[in-house]
């Protein structure tokens, strides 16, 4: 260990950017995408790469890079495919979102790099520090823009003309952000030149918590899918129409709600019934209609499919007790990523050096950037723990002795794929 | 019997009636209270009774009254204290309502003068054909209205302020139909007059169908009142939130909606979750706080609070297993009536003539006249079977045979109360 002290470096950098579109009145971080905030954020990362010496710039997308290159390689247009191990997260937030979602895997990818500098290493292939624009969607509705974007998922024509709450089009707070509406796309030949990249994000969960772990190493990001489901009944009047003589609806709803949880519980899967509307919504009326909406995520496609399968079959058996109809229709599908095998073993080792013990292994079911890279370039995840779970909010939270922890299992792997 | 024709007098009726206010496009009834559709009603009120003979006048409250009276009574104001037999309902409708809903007491207490005069028959006590006013409360949002105000339930300067949804005051709405808002309120000479008030109202539920009988005899109105229950849990991200870890209220919901039915199938009582709200509620968010509403009635005080209380129990038993907490609130109670018992006697002995069997006892969960002036006047209703319980909807309907059967026992328990 050099004498470099990494925790008074990484709270020097965290609250930096912490300060950056904070809220006095809640403590939340404002920071949404193409704003002030945002651009404010852009010049923090532009200082933290100037004090490490690395070479700072912005891509069509909005994509924030600080290089740090081996000799031999005059610019990161110079880096050759396959070549480069990228780290790093986004700084927007969502509205008065909390201080690490994002944040912190940007400047534990500088505080990462700090630390190898004050060893005395240097690289042997190009690392780079990356901040990917939009990863919240919170003004334009699309997380992870900037990635997506590079990756080729999204139609940048289309994105253009998105606009906000404001009325304000994203191709122009896209200019005002200094940028060309018309040269968002996609980007292969940049994504072409990584070998590898590594996210650090605080967990949006308690798994750590139940682990009793500082770090654990994400396998993979969950498939997930959204299903509405609408009972149809007979509205009836509540005082008046005898208990045998109702079609309420309200009864799918009821064992659906049942079946979500038993269901998931029984695969290890998550079901969540979290939106429901019911018409007419009166106090005294039977209702006529009740939807609701099924969220479902497993560890692969199959246990997403047979868990809302099951939960399908309850609720149409429901509706058949209760002379009730039920429609179930798909809304939304994501496949599920399984994240590199071998970046995985780097990072299980890299995190077992510095915290003395076996890494936990975390799937997770929230999106992240290096999810939408994952298919195109071998990428690879570390979580921070978070007491609460609590994530999306001001009372997000993680210990800093956890994310020094972090940083240093992000250093040890960097160093170990990079100098 | 004689050579009148009831069913085609009744026809007449009810035809000229139904087509007040009736939409084309819907067949649904719009005679609002206070409107001029209402005031429609009120020509086709006196007409009747001018063809009857009847003397019609008009109280202070809107309530309409036509009187048939006995040699020796001059007039309305010479009726004696509890003398009077009164029998209607009430001309008003709500918004796109049924045909027979109230206008079929106004029309049967009519035919039923008609069949007894011509039947020779002379009242020996004052007989009034009475229509109250504002019974659906659809504008102002106080069922009842012309009846709670002569019975002293209502403060009538609160009332007279009140807007509807054009912003129009009770005030100046009751001044367009020519009453005087100012002299709103208790009537307690008027109802001292009644000996008896008799209602016939369309069922609004299947309760005759399922005794296979044209009409049945109100047993009373049943206790009923109104809960909220708020189920607190943790809002949650659904994709990182461990089943095990969730605070999820919605559980709460699901048990609650359950538990509803099946206490108040094991008490005969009525329960219904017919409103529910649920925050954030977004498809992908665990909701932190999920409140719902419970309707309950039965056939007395006892029922309907051990009903609530055991499905009470069973919401927080289910708060516990969930860690979530609920609070139950009550938002309404209204205690119920039973109808006067001799009347109910008159009543069912006049059914049972005219049907040749045992009427039906129904008691109901509905607001009505009624059941306002039960504890002031004797008071005892008619049911007619309503082939689908349907009510408040332009689908509402009972059969031209049946309608006139119930007639008919209204005819014959005024004449032996009466004439």
């Amino acid at each position: 260990m050099s004498h470099h002290d990494d925790t008074a470096a990484f709270r020097a950098r965290f609250d930096a950017l912490a300060a950056i579109g904070r809220d006095p009145a809640t403590g939340g971080c404002n920071r949404l995408a193409w704003t002030a905030a945002d651009a404010q954020a852009g010049a923090w990362f532009a200082e933290q790469a100037a004090a490490l010496g690395l070479h700072v710039e912005r891509d069509a997308n909005g994509n924030r890079w600080a290089w740090w290159l081996p000799d031999g390689v005059s610019g990161p247009d110079a880096v050759p495919e396959r070549s480069a191990v990228a780290t790093g997260s986004h700084l927007d937030t969502v509205r008065d979102g909390g201080a690490f979602d994002g944040a912190l895997g940007v400047v534990t990818a500088f505080g990462a790099l700090a630390s190898l500098q004050a060893e005395g290493a240097r690289p042997r292939r190009p690392v780079a520090v990356v901040a990917w624009a939009d990863e919240e969607g919170a003004r334009y509705g699309t997380p992870c823009l900037g990635s997506k974007l590079a990756a080729g998922m999204l139609d940048p024509v289309e994105v253009a003309e998105r606009t906000d709450a404001d009325g304000v089009a994203l191709a122009d707070a896209i200019a005002d952000a200094g940028l060309d509406p018309d040269r968002l796309g996609p980007d292969p030949d940049r994504l072409a030149r990584l070998a590898a990249y590594l996210e650090l994000h605080v967990e949006q969960g308690r798994g750590l918590v139940f682990a009793d772990a500082p770090v654990g190493v994400g396998t993979g990001v969950w498939p997930h899918g959204r299903w509405r489901l609408t009972a149809h009944g007979e509205t009836n009047h509540a005082g008046t129409t005898r208990m045998a003589d109702r079609r309420d609806p309200m009864h799918v709803l009821a064992e659906l709600i049942a079946a979500a949880r038993e269901e998931a519980v029984a695969r290890d899967a998550l079901a969540t019934v979290g939106r429901v509307r019911v018409h007419p919504n009166g106090p005294n009326a039977v209702p006529g209609r009740v939807t609701a909406w099924l969220d479902a995520r497993g560890a692969d496609a199959d246990t997403v499919r047979s868990t809302v399968e099951a939960v399908g079959d309850r609720a149409e058996a429901a509706a058949q007790h209760t002379a009730t109809s039920v429609e179930v229709t798909a809304e939304a599908w994501s496949q599920g990523v399984a994240f590199d095998a071998e970046l995985h073993r780097t990072l299980a080792r890299a995190t077992a050096a510095v915290t003395g013990r076996k890494a936990p292994e975390l799937a997770t079911a929230a999106g992240h950037d290096a999810a939408i890279l994952a298919p195109q370039v071998p990428a690879g995840m570390l979580y921070v723990r978070n007491p609460t779970g609590v994530s999306h909010s001001p009372a997000e939270h993680a210990e800093v002795a956890d994310c020094v922890t972090g940083q240093r299992a992000l250093a040890a792997a960097l160093g170990e794929l990079a100098t």
